[in-house]
Order: structure tokens, then C-alpha cells, then sequence
């Protein structure tokens, strides 16, 4: 990398996202001598582990999504820009952005790609409208006005057989997420919907956890899996292990269970199964000899995660192939503090063949079950229960931006967790019920009666 | 009205709507001997004074749109069902609600009709998608996606012309809403937004409040509408008055000031100018005979609040016509309290003939200006600045429903008043930039290109 700084400009350092990745890698380069310009397509830093929380009502959208160029407010070196990248060039150095009908080329001497992943229905994208993933803000309220509405339809409708389906919840993928959703919609019915329909029982609300593995979390080992699943049970939530989904529609879904196939009928459904990078890393890998991407669309880098013969462009988080490297904040916030500090290195002289490969240390992984329990795994110590739950608490607390949100959401579990109510009940008109969903049901009706 | 109870089955009232009219009904029968139904078509009851510090990201929906269901959870003999009133039958007694697909009908022996009222574009319903009124959570949201969207596509254009147009917000209308959504605008703009953008200064931002009558705040008297003038145009507000606006279109509107017509360009236009009533008034006038609806749809009511012919069916708030009621939550809560009370006396055997007329008592109204400053008027007492708005500050709290949710609004309005941060500038995918608006604006260009 030649730093161009002494042509009487600033080195100019363009970043591709405002995930964990993007954020801490804007924030690496806080002191360094350099023009940083941040381009994501939203106006937030999402704060995606606990997305689950604003879909079952406990925490608002604001709590887990600051806007960036709010926490990036004081760090004048750096400019926060909104914007689809729709275009990168390695040649030319720069990244086309859209916003609306205009275009912005943006020039850069290094490149840092953070733009993460989302959801993946392996090939079958019809399934999308009718089980939403949990990737972005609009699928947590999207999911939100599933959810509730479901109950409420329930309350309305007077078949018994749509009363059920209605009252039936399934998670598919048994990850974090899919824990931690499922968990919350069983407190959801048990606890705080409790007494509150005069015509349904909420707290006779199916739900559903299906997994194609044979374990409940699977990457955390059979033990804290058996661990996370015993709980569940226990809070009446099914776990359905070795069960392939093989078709997704408005009225429920298609699973495959010791070789045969049955039907769930069921109004909501939450997808958790799987992710697929964005494609900005095919777009870079195919701009490179001798780079390639993985199944999942991810860039499989160099030790020094950049990309072969473009050492000035760093690919970092859910985007990067790394092997041993979870598709976790950890490994995105351990990407950006790398690349910003051989950048910051490169500038006072440092070669890039000097660099040694990035390491990742692996702080361990942890998920909720429910209130008061959780599963968590540091280095080969293992373990569940309460004490696990306020390892969680207060690591997500630490991970919050901003002291406001964490004060609110410190008062939101008090409320939830200790009592039983929910601050964040409200969905809107738009959302309610998964119109897109049933509108796209009868498109396809409409398409099956004329074809 | 006769009280059917003695038949073996309760009196059984129903309740369409859960604002300040509809839950105040509900709540004033708790006690009573009755069924009651509760049909509304959103789940929460909004308090809508305070839509507008959603719309500019001080406050989230969940702290002023408490599910209604959890409000009433203890109230046994009431049940809520979510759904859209599409008949009422007079003779028949019936009420017939719809959600998604199924039609549900619900029969009443006393019937509370409280629908409100919705933004009202005087015949220019087109000028709806380009600027929005300030009704439900759905425009307070997409407001917020306009507003924090336009300062965002300022600091992208690069057209001088294009980040002006971006950067002028006007708000249509200076009753209550108008007057606080504006002072909110410029505060967002000159505090929570100052220093976070770099090609843009948010501070240059120009904000106007236009209205076709002489004065701000016209009910209020000219007195306190001088002084919010006065403060606001401190604020940097331009405020136009005798001002009427003649077309609104996605790039601006065109207004008539002293009698001649010139273009505003700008990218955020919020409605506040008038109000319609619900459909459902001019329903039930029809049945009624000798019953007119007036201008803005309201039914004029007999004294009793009540429609010719038929003592058992009440229209309360913002859907009734009573002279010297204003539109406002104490008009919606005391025809509630009226309402119940009449029921409740008549279980017990009085006649509706002896009803006695309802009798409005005026508690006074207020408007916030801005931080620190409100103007406010109780009976002859007429005062504003800071002590009008702690009296502001002290009834809303009062009024909001949760005491989690006045802990929420009292630490969310230190933090943004005191400081200068808003904990709800997140925006989502869907709502940013009023794609509808452009969509739209293509949508007829498309059609004037072909015709």
C-alpha cells in the first residue's frame, strides 16, 4: 500500500457498513491522520443480538439501534453517509453509494468491508415473505406485528381449527437467535399476555422449535445444548431435532421428520436457519485473481484479511471467511480493531508485508433460554443457569451504545423479567398481521387459478 | 332504552374505538353489570398529544401506545377485539367488524361510538402522500423517516439547489400539533443534530409553520398566540400567517400569500390544517332521522349525546358535534364519563327520559412550544413560558397510561431537554424518505408522460 498522504492529502479510509465491523473500525481510526467515510444503508448501528427482544415487545427499536453519526458525532475525521453501495472498484479505488435517484462515487486508499450478511432460505426465497428472518429492524417489527396480531386474530376468529393455527409458533434453526425468539415467545403467551383475551388462552399457545441438526445449539456442544433444551422444554416449548423444513406458505409449513413428511399448521413463522453474505464480497472476490467466496457467499481472505493482490482492502465480520471465526460480533469487532491498526501502521511507515496475520481470540459464546437462564461457554468452561444469565446481562449491557439505552433497557428486564409486563406491546397498522404475507398468498392463488 | 338484562343474559354494551373516548367508556363501566365489547381498529389506545415526539424521535411508540388489551386485562367483564367497524345496524343492533378475512357481528343493547377523526385535506386528498397529518402511530413514524431522511439526503446530494429543497421543513396548520411539531423540528435540528453531519449544518436548516388564519394557536386567543409567535420566530421559525396553501406536490408546495402564489420548495411538508371525521358519523346519522352530520362529518348529537330515535347509541369524541366542545381528550373522556353514567343509572331502573344534558366543563388547553416554554389557558388565566410548561409536563405525565411508561417519558424528556440527545432517531428500511411520496410523484409523472 503506498500512502499518498505526502500529495498533500489526507490518506483516505472508506468504510462498507455500521455493524460492529464498520462501527469499530470507524472508531479505530479516531486519532489516526486520515479522511474516514462510513457508508451504510441504514441510519443506525443495529445491535443485533438483541433484535429478538424488540420483536417480542420488551425493548424499542432506539434502545438497540443509535444512529451512527450520533455516536460518531465528535470524531471530526469522520463522515457518516446513508446509502446502498452498489458498486466497488478495485482498480479505480472507489465505491458507488445510491441514495434515492442520486449517485455519490466515493475514492479511497483503503477499504474496509463490513457490510455483514442476511437471512438464507438455501434457494427456496419464496419462503421469505411468509417466515421473515431476524437480520434488520424492519423484520423484528415486521415479526412483532405477527406475533401479537396472530394472538389477536385468534381472539377474533370463531373456527376452532384457525383458532389453533393462529395460537401455533414455530422457530426454525436452533442457533442464538432461534433460542433466544423462541424463548421469548413462550414468555410472551405464558406471562405477560396471561388474563388478557377473554376468548383464547394464550397460555395455550403451541410453539415450536425446529432444527435440522440434532442438537439445540448446535456450535456450543452437546452438553449446554441438552442444557438449553431441557429448559425450553420445561417452559412447554416443542423441540423438534433432525426435522427438515421442506416447504413454507401462508397456512404453515412442510417439515420432513424421520424420513416422512407432515404438515404444521400454523399462522407465524420465524426464520433463524441460516445466513448469506452480502454480495459485495462476490463483487470484490471476482475483481481479484485467485480470491473466492465460500458456500455461504462469505470472502475467503488472506491472513491478513484483505484480498489477493489488493492489500489496501480489508474484508471484515459476517463477510469474511475465516476459518474458526463465528459470524459473531466478537470476530467483526476483533476484524476492525486489525485492519485499523495496520492502516494506522502503514501511515507512519510500516510495510504491508510486514504484517502478521490476524488471530482471532475467541472470548467464548453465550445465549438466553429465558428469564433467569442462560447458556454460556468460555474456553472449555461451560456453563448454564443464572449465574450464566448475569454473564449475559452484563455483557450485553456493556456491548449497548450510549448510557440512555443502557439505563432503559436495564429498566425494561426489571419490568419484564422481574414483573410481567412489556413495554413495547404497540405495532403499527402497516405492520399488523403480515399483510404482505397474506397479500402475496393470494398473488400466488390468483397465479395457480389462472395458470 | 330498555334493559333486557332481566331476559337472563347481561346488558351488553359495545365500544368502537380506543382513544381517550373508548377506554374512558370501558373504564367507566368496571363496575357495572354489563358485557362489554371493546372494537377498535388498532390494538393500543394512543395518546396522541404526544404523537408528535415520536415523529421527532424523543419518545418510541411503546410509551404513549399502550396495548389496550393489558390496560383492561383486569377488567373481566370486558373483552377488546381488534378489527375495522364496516356496518352498524340502528335497527338491528349490530356491529360488524372485519379483520383480514373474517366478519365478525357483534350485538349491543347500548352502543358507545367513538371513532375520532383523521387528518383532513379539504378535497386535496392527493396532497396525503406528500404530506402526511399526525394521526396514528404510522404517520408519526413516517414522519420521522421524512424528517431525519431529508437531513440525510442533504448531506449526500451534491446539488446546492437539491440540499436547500432537503433542508426546508413546513408544517402546515398552527393549532396545538402544528405549533409543537414545528418547535420540535427546529430543536432537533439546532440541538440533537448539530455537529453530526459534515457537508451539511443542520442549525441552516429553514423551518416554517403556515396558517391560513391571522394568528398562531387561533382558539387560544390572540394574546397567548403572540407570545408562541414570538418564541417560536425566536427559534428561528418563520412563521407565515394568512397563508393558504393551494397545491402540494412532491417537490414543494404552492401557497397564497397576499393574495398572490408562490412555491416553497422543500422536502418534509406535515399536515396539521383540519380534521374529518370518521365515516362512521354520516352511518349512523342516516339511520337516524332527523340526525345531520355537520361539515367535518361530526354528528350533532342530541343533549344527551345521543342520535334521534335512539337513546341507547352515544357518539362521543372527536366523532361528535356538540357547540363549545373542542376536539380535545377532555371533551372524549367527559362524554365517556357521561355516557357510562347514563347506562349505569338506567341498569338501575331510571328512564332516559330524565337524562340531563351533558354539560362540557372547560379545564383549559395548552400548547408545548419548545423546551421550557408553553402557553396555557384556564378559564380567563392566560399564561405561558416556563410555568406553562411545567403545568404541561405535569398533565401529560398525569395522563399517560403505565407508570412505566411516565418513568420512560420523564427520563427520556430530561435527557433531551436538559441535554440534547433523542434516545428514537432510529429510522427503519421501510420508513426512511417517504418512498411512497416518490413513488408516488413517478407514478403521475409516468401517467402525464403517457397522457
Amino acid at each position: 500500500m503506498t500512502v499518498d498522504n505526502n500529495a498533500g492529502r489526507r490518506h483516505r479510509v472508506v468504510i462498507i457498513g455500521s455493524g460492529f465491523g464498520g462501527l469499530f473500525a470507524a472508531k479505530g481510526l479516531k486519532r489516526a491522520d486520515v479522511d474516514v467515510t462510513l457508508i451504510a444503508k441504514t441510519t443506525h448501528h443495529l445491535f443485533q443480538p438483541l433484535l429478538y427482544q424488540v420483536a417480542t415487545g420488551i425493548l424499542s427499536v432506539g434502545e438497540i439501534a443509535p444512529a451512527t453519526r450520533i455516536i460518531l458525532r465528535k470524531q471530526r475525521n469522520t463522515q457518516v453517509l446513508l446509502g446502498d453501495v452498489v458498486g466497488i472498484d478495485l482498480e479505480k479505488k472507489t465505491v458507488t453509494s445510491k441514495l434515492l435517484d442520486w449517485e455519490r462515487v466515493t475514492t479511497y486508499d483503503s477499504l474496509i468491508v463490513a457490510a455483514g450478511a442476511q437471512q438464507s432460505y438455501f434457494g427456496n426465497d419464496h419462503f421469505e415473505a411468509f417466515a421473515p428472518g431476524m437480520k434488520t429492524v424492519d423484520d423484528a417489527l415486521e415479526l412483532r406485528g405477527r406475533i401479537l396480531g396472530a394472538f389477536e386474530a385468534a381472539e377474533v376468529t370463531t373456527s376452532e381449527e384457525e383458532r389453533k393455527r393462529r395460537l401455533t409458533f414455530v422457530v426454525v434453526g436452533a442457533g442464538p437467535t432461534g433460542v433466544e425468539v423462541v424463548g421469548q415467545i413462550a414468555e410472551l403467551a405464558d406471562r405477560t399476555l396471561k388474563g388478557a383475551f377473554r376468548s383464547i388462552d394464550p397460555t395455550h399457545a403451541r410453539v415450536i422449535l425446529i432444527e435440522a441438526a440434532s442438537a439445540v445449539l448446535p456450535p456450543m456442544g452437546p452438553k449446554l445444548g441438552l442444557k438449553a433444551q431441557r429448559r425450553l422444554e420445561k417452559m412447554g416449548v416443542e423441540v423438534k431435532l433432525n426435522t427438515m423444513v421442506t416447504d413454507v406458505d401462508y397456512m404453515g409449513l412442510t417439515v420432513k421428520e424421520d424420513g416422512e413428511e407432515h404438515r404444521i399448521e400454523c399462522a407465524v413463522k420465524v426464520w433463524s436457519a441460516g445466513v448469506q453474505a452480502s454480495p459485495l464480497g462476490k463483487l470484490i472476490a471476482d475483481q481479484s485473481d485467485g480470491t473466492e467466496v465460500d458456500r455461504a457467499g462469505r470472502v475467503v481472505v488472506e491472513p491478513d484479511l484483505t484480498v489477493k493482490g489488493h492489500p489496501n482492502v480489508f474484508v471484515i465480520g459476517d463477510l469474511m471467511s475465516v476459518p474458526g471465526v463465528p459470524g459473531m460480533a466478537q470476530g467483526a469487532i476483533q476484524g476492525a480493531v486489525y485492519a485499523t491498526k495496520q492502516i494506522k501502521a502503514e501511515l507512519k511507515g510500516a510495510q504491508p508485508a510486514d504484517r502478521k496475520p490476524f488471530k482471532y481470540f475467541n472470548k467464548g459464546s453465550m445465549a438466553t433460554v429465558s428469564r433467569f437462564s442462560a447458556v454460556c461457554q468460555i474456553g472449555k468452561i461451560e456453563f448454564g443457569g443464572f449465574l450464566a444469565w448475569l454473564a449475559w446481562l452484563g455483557l450485553h449491557l456493556y456491548y449497548l451504545v450510549g448510557s440512555r439505552n443502557r439505563i432503559v433497557a436495564v429498566y425494561s428486564w426489571f419490568i419484564t423479567f422481574l414483573g410481567r409486563g412489556r413495554g413495547q406491546l404497540a405495532i403499527t397498522e402497516r405492520w399488523v398481521f403480515a399483510r404482505r404475507a397474506l397479500e402475496q398468498s393470494r398473488d400466488q392463488s390468483a397465479q395457480k387459478s389462472i395458470g
